[in-house]
């Protein structure tokens, strides 16, 4: 008798996981009309494999793609989809909507522009992240909301978060483009293009625009605010700006979990990336 | 009695959660018109599992058949749905969509005959792939389109990768039929086929479709164009073609993988090939 | 108590059995007199985990090394204690006697010299045989008999094989350097080295020391007379000359096993190559 | 009753699968006498399973300890002789010899002092390395030793390979402290450590102590000479200064494998290195 009750409440109990072995859903071709960038933007989504059955809402990892890439690349190259149904099936990574916006068409990067004339970061926040998260079932805490990007995106990671403490509750730059470590290397660059900006202009954006100089200036108060990811192979040559983070980091106390693996700046390096990040996030989607 | 009425709930349970467990779907009847091959022409195709609930496009892979078989062989005897939705499971490979044509009704093979009075190829390039590409979600680049076949199938990859290394990233020929090694073998055949070929004929012919002698007009610069991954078994006397490839392959310098395992030419040697196969098809995808 | 005592019994047997250090054993630093070589001849041995302990005869397995190595390279490089030690105790290599000679001193190489005035082959079979299977407890028939090798060595081991069928049940060339495929490629590495040999001269020593030409030699009541087992790398130069090899044992009829596989011409190759090696000559010396 | 006996079976039966399971053996409190350090020295030291069944040689692994420990450090508390037995046995790594001297009595480090009045460095190689590698059965080519280090010991790592890349095939230092990155962050720790230094002293000085002098003046014809594994923990404030001798490398294009892992300036970060450095300096010594 006892057997057959057993039994009973194993397969009672086996079905929720045996449901889970299903699939998420992934778009790379959908689209939102932007007043700020003068035109419509490509997006691309994961859903997480219960989504279309429950109605429940979800945290949120906003997925940034490299310089050349658009929307399209953490799904076709990042394996979007299987590596998150894998971690969401492990248990290794929560349930969450993982959105993947273009920043390639008309210009490329996703910070505003020295002169203005061009303000992705502004369309990000004020049209961007709301038409996703009205749009789709996401928790709107800061506390259910990461954001990682590759290269470039991890420049943007970068930015978004140190400008933005009070929305993302972690961060994980893979890779990441940092910006200039100097005001003096800054200037170099900036002077090529844009030559007619003034020393305060550039002392400005350098002070908004490079990792090493917003750290330096994060207040104590805040230096908890978000949970860190910094992850970069040896052979690629950004590991030298991302270790120069890791060292302000380090001066400043600002806690975080910092990796140089073995690999280069390849998508082989990013899928083996792409899990760890889903564990680091989910655990600060729980944390909190 | 009591096992019995367990193992029943335990199925009648089951069977929803296994239900939702997604595979790929495979036909293996499907049809189009063609003009240049005067009438309906057969093929089957693979799509990945999330095809059906997504909205993406996806990286294809046209698998080409052996003489005496159809678009139905590597559906029925080569388990392409187990195997590409464990491959693609698993994540050695990524989900894509895989065609496969008929060679077999009407006349037998992939080429062009040399009196020009059956155009296969011409059907494959000008009919066959934009209708395919057309009618399914496939992502239009060289990138993400590869090439692979068995035996006369694997002749067909030779060819039609080494006649258009613009609209293939990776080519797999299985245990394949490799054509006439030299001229003077080819005449045999060609007369044999076609007894009034004058030779400027049969020469223009062996230099378009014996793959040594294309390996060997490759230009220096088109060396790297495609990823090559050449398989065939030491029982297969097939190898022996397969091994003067490699030997053409390493003298011209064009990186290519090249196997020879344990079999002989058979659906159980071609069973084994074909997860290799997607993977590193995925892999070119991937391009890392 | 059952278990208690058992726990206690089961403690006393195993405890003996963990001190007792057992593994095979290797030596890479003997020698032996030779007159036909004139001097002092090292070589190097494996001895399988219960030599020291039985009172038995062993099969043996003949080595040989790489132009540039000596009779230290397969123990240092090649790992033979590891590797035949975890085959003998997995049970897929029977326990045997591997040995190692050096053919690197004084002169390089295998062969009898066309000039007769260094004649390492007389040596192998008429001293350093003899005294190996004299000084170990070896089992002295063909079918306990195995030879393999590297590179020169694996020249050496087609060579030792194709003259002497009648000693060996199984051979095992890797990566080898299967010597001149035609008698005219032969007469120009010949002139090179002697140049006043004789057209006869030449040709008697190409059919004594071509692979190829011996295997197209080989008398159709000697073709099953050893078991073959041929492995070299799809990057190494040296899958040209196997592949001859391979299409004259298919033309022949002559039954052999040959695998080209994934690498170069390197010891990370043809460490994945010796257990293949041990396993295949353990079953040759099982099977008659 | 029936069990018993099964189980006694078992036993008798398991013995022989058992009696492979060896280990090396170490030990933590030798010495030899020393002219240049006047006194008598100490050392541990590791042999490998078949060292005391063997007739061979072996490659060396010097293993330096950290500030505050000794030659005891390695073994209580690195776990040398599980975790090298381990790696043997896995084939992981290739039997060594791993020499681990004491740096701790006396006066402290593996550097001479500035002054002269201490010569550890001219003791290592001068005295020590000769009859350590006299006393045990060591192949005394570059190519079969190697050097890792923790803390001040992958300081030494450092200097020890840099001042004689004609000694070591392999280099790991862990969690180095890698010396003085500028010559003006030198000269604050030279003057409190000695007063009367001159300029000239402390510039020459530095330049053979200072990890990023030393490789910014690497010819580059030696730049190979060495192959690196550099690992340091990400909470490990030492992390910085690996950071820059990884930029230095870079800037040098100098190969090397560098590693950030979780951890910080514990036994337990050093208990996981210790697998990765001898599977690298095996790979080393194998040199494929």
């Amino acid at each position: 008798m006892f057997k057959k009750k057993a039994l009973l409440l194993l397969a009672v109990l086996f079905v929720p996981a045996l449901l889970v072995a299903q699939s998420g859903k992934v778009s790379d071709n959908l689209s939102l009309p932007s007043k700020i960038l003068n035109g419509e933007r490509k997006y691309g989504i994961y859903l997480p494999p219960d989504y279309a059955t429950s109605e429940r809402e979800y945290p949120v990892l906003y997925l940034l793609h490299g310089s050349g890439d658009d929307q399209t690349g953490w799904i076709q190259f990042g394996e979007v989809l299987n590596i998150a149904d894998k971690a969401i099936n492990d248990g290794t990574a929560t349930p969450m909507i993982i959105v993947m916006p273009d920043a390639n068409t008309g210009r490329r990067g996703y910070f505003n522009s020295m002169k203005g004339d061009w303000l992705y970061e502004d369309f990000f926040f004020n049209e961007f992240m709301p038409f996703i998260e009205k749009k789709y079932r996401i928790k709107k805490d800061k506390r259910f909301r990461a954001i990682s990007g590759l290269s470039m995106g991890g420049g943007g990671t970068f930015m978004y978060a140190l400008h933005h403490p009070e929305l993302f509750s972690a961060a994980a730059p893979l890779s990441a483009a940092v910006g200039p470590v100097t005001l003096e290397e800054a200037k170099i660059s900036y002077k090529r293009n844009t030559p007619d900006a003034t020393d305060e202009q550039m002392e400005a954006y350098y002070n908004r625009h490079s990792a090493v100089a917003l750290i330096k200036a994060i207040p104590d108060a805040s230096k908890n605010s978000i949970r860190w990811f910094i992850d970069c192979g040896d052979d690629d040559r950004l590991s030298a700006g991302n270790s120069f983070v890791h060292m302000a980091m380090m001066e400043k106390q600002v806690p975080h979990e910092f990796r140089i693996r073995d690999g280069g700046h390849t998508w082989t390096y990013w899928r083996a990336s792409l899990p760890k990040v889903l564990e680091f996030v989910s655990a600060s989607f729980h944390q909190f």
